[in-house]
């Protein structure tokens, strides 16, 4: 019996009757305050979160890395990881790969796995961060942005090729993530660099395909610590103009600088349409890398505050995408704990009364506006969340199921204990 | 005698000697290393820095103010200041007005004021961040891109008013800087402020003279401490792109999130013809308005060489100002202090061969790029400095010679110890 | 009938229904889980978090002030507001008052309306930061840590005062607060300030009562925006070991630098018997001084794991006082959603079982470690604080008894709309 | 002929004419402001640095790392590139080595290929933030911190190894930097873990030679990414205070929070007799470990300030080691150019006159305390550096020579391009 089969058994033999009682009591009580219930459990189960493919190893730091059994060995087996993440939650439908961490060798057998899994392919990924055995020019200096013009063509092909392989995936979107800046105060010009950007993002949107996105990410520092050539909103946005509809920002929640207000960010990307996608993940610091509501669940809930206002007012929604470094966690549960903060932090938005709201912004009732707010962030909707995953067949409390399962005892079974997955 | 007249006598009988001693071996090492001396001096002969009207008394925080005596009665006595200043060091010739703080009553005469002083009248500053007596809707939620229509329309008519009066006196700039946000999440809306603020801007943009500049300001927080409508460079850069050709951004040294790259944001602005103006000062922690230079004369220096790049690259020049907070020091010597720093970073500046450093760079010769840049950096440019004074007929050292003219007595037998400059 | 018969009259008539139910489910579904809900409401109907006098008016920034009605005009105005702060929520029962801003003209007399109010006297506060009329020194440069002998001398004298002042009305704490620091590199020497500090503590801490405490707060900047003598809890707890047990430290939310681990320093200090107060307030930039729980509430969370820990472990419970500036608010509903946010935070940390969570961090159990922490978090324990309320015999919801009770226009009534009260 | 002996040829043959002219100017000028120049220069003179073990070889950061050729492969070639570095600056004459990637197996020969370059054994560094092969127990979870009692012990053996291979080196200091912490809210018990390392440190403690020191340093996030056992130097002083005389606090000018004001630490920490150790690098974010005095000149220029003045006082002067890391620099130039960047602030601090300063300090002159300090920063000091590495015997500039005596391309020679040190 494989694991898909175990998993679908344990599913089907939950009890769900204390669940009941709780949902109960919750609608009721929303109800009588005004909600629909039924429209919020609707979009809840209709949430996609996107999973990494370079996301289901332990991840490390420049000091090290303390690895753990089961990880997955192939393309294949972190299909099959994502696959579980799904069945569990119902809300990880998609899976985005890393070139050239996790080209298919053998596409129609990917597609089968794929499809076995109910999987799609979100955005392909690019990496000219490190150089790879084959390269000719390496990317020491900069990639896209590189003042040395064989690097640049270089990373512009391979951006190329990562198209290419995303068109027989189906996937339908190119996120561009660049590493390019400087570490010394003189070592690069700002502006000759950020033209060369231009050159090369121009080539490449030349070739992306008309129903396709080009997702631009930014980030302020690492692994340069003196400046980056995409550093902020400000730059991808000036980027993602310039060159057209297809080219969108990407708001990662790590890439900022300290106490930024990312809810506004957002909130003005999508006011702009050019909002393409999301990288969750929590941080304190820096681009820490930490389960998604870990650290700053309420700015979560803000973000999906404009997330939800944004889709109200007829923004394109994001890709969503979890992109997090599991350094002393299990990789899968890291995951299912993530997804678990994002579709709680959406479910809290979703019984926000913005239409309310705005009469008493506009009135300067700044006290009730606080008030409006927090009683959404305070309600525990967990019951709603269950409510969704009951009516999509998945687990009452995922984390609990894949401890049942014996998920991790099992991968290493199959797996062994000394296998490190691809990634950083 | 007057004052000007007092320090005419002085500056006369300046003794240069030992000056050019030090000046002789100074432009001796350089001309050897290729530089032309005399080409450095025309440019810093030329800067220009304008003065706030508001920033010739002591400021103050929220904790408190500790006055000075001696302090300008009228905006007559606040020309007068600057006109010691400018006559000291050859390069304050202008005067940036806030309005309603110094709205002239009789234009001929402040016109013939400051022609005695040869001072032009720089950018005018209009102010929406405080209720006025006469005005009938508060700015407490807001006054450019407020939700409330009425202030919001308010804050419209003000900013016309003030391009008005900037007619009159021959300015060329209207500055914008908002107070507008909000304090709490949920107070306000994102996008329904920044939509107001596009139809404020377009409406005040719709009269401004062909010749003039609109410069839109930027600041994460303070007054408002969860979000403020025009939050970073980004968000200027929107807005006055939006708008057109006349609207520029502005960049103030104090309005920047933690560890920001300052020089970076300056860099781009310039590649995109949308640096507009500039506020000197310095901080350690936001917008401390402290002395420029005081505090990382290596990041100012940092940010004059893309100043000087930028302007040979055929960018236009922004309009410099000086827009510190006096709160321990004597309003004129810290003026002075700042107008030195400024002036010395830009002759460091000026000494880095940046086509050399250009090769470099594309080399990957990073260190030695960093030499390059900190051979000047570390050059004791003060004879270049002073002997650009000497040629305008200033002061050899201008805060020593304040000192020797007992200026700042002079100025509490005239006007008193209790007067206290309007400004924060 | 006086406010307080009016309140009172409302309290009595308050329907309890439809708490009772949302209690009853809570409670049992907590009782479910192991926790005792009687213990839990015991401890919250024995909160209490002092008022600070200088906070019942309308704040500002060095900005400006939007003033705003019937602001209390006198002591005696200040303990009736704190009175109906109390009277509302029962966790307000005591007031910190600041020197010289509310030295009592009548000690007899305001120890009457205290005692009717049933409020007694907190922490005192010294001013060292601003200039008084009669004083004959400036604190420009300084006061307990000035360079400058006859204004240290001062400042000392002045605190002596107020520990006088706070031994009339049975208060049991001094707390000192200096803004003494510097604007610039150079304009003071660290070491030379830190020694006159520790001279005059040791002297104030001479005459302290036996059963007083010294509460010596840190902040990194503001109003001095290079350094401050005491700019972290590093530098307070030193001082307070040297100067014996009497002395302690006090946390301000608001006073540390960007993304501080603020739970940490309360943690450590209350290990080593040191933390003697705590400021309640909310930031994200500096000290802000929002209302408390508005930016961070899982922050504020942490922070009360560590205190019921804390106390758990026989530590000595810190006294409490709200520190916020109500710029944009009525400073009563302000106080009030503060009070509210606080109880929430405590009511959240008791349903932590930190016994059990000790054995999982003992064995690395990451991420249940994590779901213990935020089961406790995302329970809705409004129910609990209700009913503590419900218990004490105050207010179901006190913020909507307040406007329900009208009391902002009952207050204006009789004290005007152009009032404004002391503090910044 | 070797290395040293090139070297040795290289520098007896420099032609030191045009630095006399520059430096007899500058001498000139000095010794007319009051300076003894002779004075400086001895102290330059006996300035030393050491250059850590793992700085060798190109590091990396966590997203990869671009290795470069010629990196020393033995403990051997480590010394043989020390001494390099020594011969040309004369102020890096030891080596702080890191166990246990560098324990020698030879002591004598060790000692002897030390000897033959002038270098001494400085602080030994133990490393509990790896699991190492033979490890029983793993420091996932914390190391001298840990809750777990079996990874602590074996991390409290390893620290009194280290202390015992330092004895046979004749180190005199162990200098601990523990990566304890946690990712997550909750992960682990602050006190708890506070506890244990005290309990750790106590027991190496007691076996630390009468004439060593221990070196706490202090970091405040990474690479854990929610808290550090030992985040300030506060944390780092209180545990140096309990333990005893020898127990110091080390400080690393990357490990601190945003906006941090190191050189007040530095000097508190010296007035109370607790600066032990100083590791140089420089940083814009965090522990950026860019080359020293790269970004924030000014700063290492206001630290020295401090580390003389504290001299001068009496306190004892800490040891000084370069600790960065050379992700795009050749490491040798990196480490000339820091130890070039540190002798030039030093240089300049011992410029500055602190009596008079102290004297203008007491007397409130703002102003002129900016200006006395500014004078010493904007002098050229570089003729003074270079007179001391005249006397020295050593290059006038190092870096120039290096390249022309092509050292890289010996050393690759050599060792050949795939070399890759032991480091981060």
């Amino acid at each position: 019996m494989n694991s898909k089969d175990r998993i679908g058994i344990f599913l089907e033999s939950q009890d769900w009757k204390s669940h009941r009682t709780s949902f109960d009591q919750l609608a009721s009580a929303l109800e009588g305050k005004g909600h629909s219930v039924d429209t919020v459990i609707e979009r809840l189960k209709k949430l996609n979160i996107a999973i990494p493919s370079w996301a289901l190893g332990r991840g490390g730091t420049r000091f090290g890395r303390f690895s753990m059994g089961g990880e997955p060995r192939s393309l294949t087996e972190k299909l099959d990881d994502i696959g579980v993440l799904h069945q569990l939650t119902g809300i990880a439908g998609s899976v985005s790969l890393h070139i050239p961490w996790d080209i298919p060798s053998d596409y129609t057998a990917i597609a089968e796995v794929a499809q076995k899994h109910h999987l799609f392919f979100d955005a392909v990924n690019s990496n000219t961060f490190q150089d790879q055995e084959n390269d000719q020019h390496s990317y020491l200096f900069g990639s896209l942005a590189s003042l040395g013009e064989s690097a640049r063509q270089q990373a512009v092909a391979h951006n190329k090729a990562v198209i290419e392989i995303g068109k027989k995936l189906g996937s339908k979107a190119l996120t561009v993530w660049l590493a390019d800046g400087s570490n010394f105060p003189g070592q690069s010009d700002f502006v000759g660099q950020f033209s060369a950007l231009e050159n090369s993002l121009e080539d490449i949107y030349g070739i992306l395909p008309d129903d396709w996105k080009m997702l631009i990410e930014y980030k302020p520092y690492e692994p340069n610590f003196y400046h980056t050539v995409i550093q902020d909103w400000g730059s991808s946005f000036m980027l993602a103009h310039q060159l057209g509809d297809k080219a969108k920002t990407l708001v990662d929640l790590g890439h900022h600088l300290p106490n930024s207000n990312i809810e506004q960010i957002v909130a003005i990307l999508m006011h702009k349409g050019k909002l393409g996608g999301f990288h969750f993940n929590d941080s304190k610091y820096g681009d820490d890398d930490l389960t998604v509501g870990s650290i700053k669940p309420y700015t979560l809930f803000l973000i999906f505050c404009e997330l939800v206002k944004g889709e109200t007012r007829g923004a394109i929604t994001p890709d969503y995408m979890i992109d997090a470094s599991h350094n002393v966690k299990d990789p899968l549960v890291d995951l299912l704990q993530s997804l678990e903060n994002i579709v709680i932090a959406y479910a809290k938005a979703l019984l926000v009364p913005f239409d309310r709201l705005f009469e008493l912004q506009k009135k300067g009732a700044v006290e009730e506006c606080q008030e409006v707010l927090q009683d959404a962030f305070l309600t525990d909707v967990r019951p709603l969340v269950q409510e969704a995953r009951r009516q999509n067949n998945c687990a009452h409390n995922p984390v609990e199921a894949y401890r049942q399962l014996n998920i991790r005892k099992h991968l290493i079974s199959i797996r062994g204990t000394k296998t490190i997955s691809t990634g950083l």
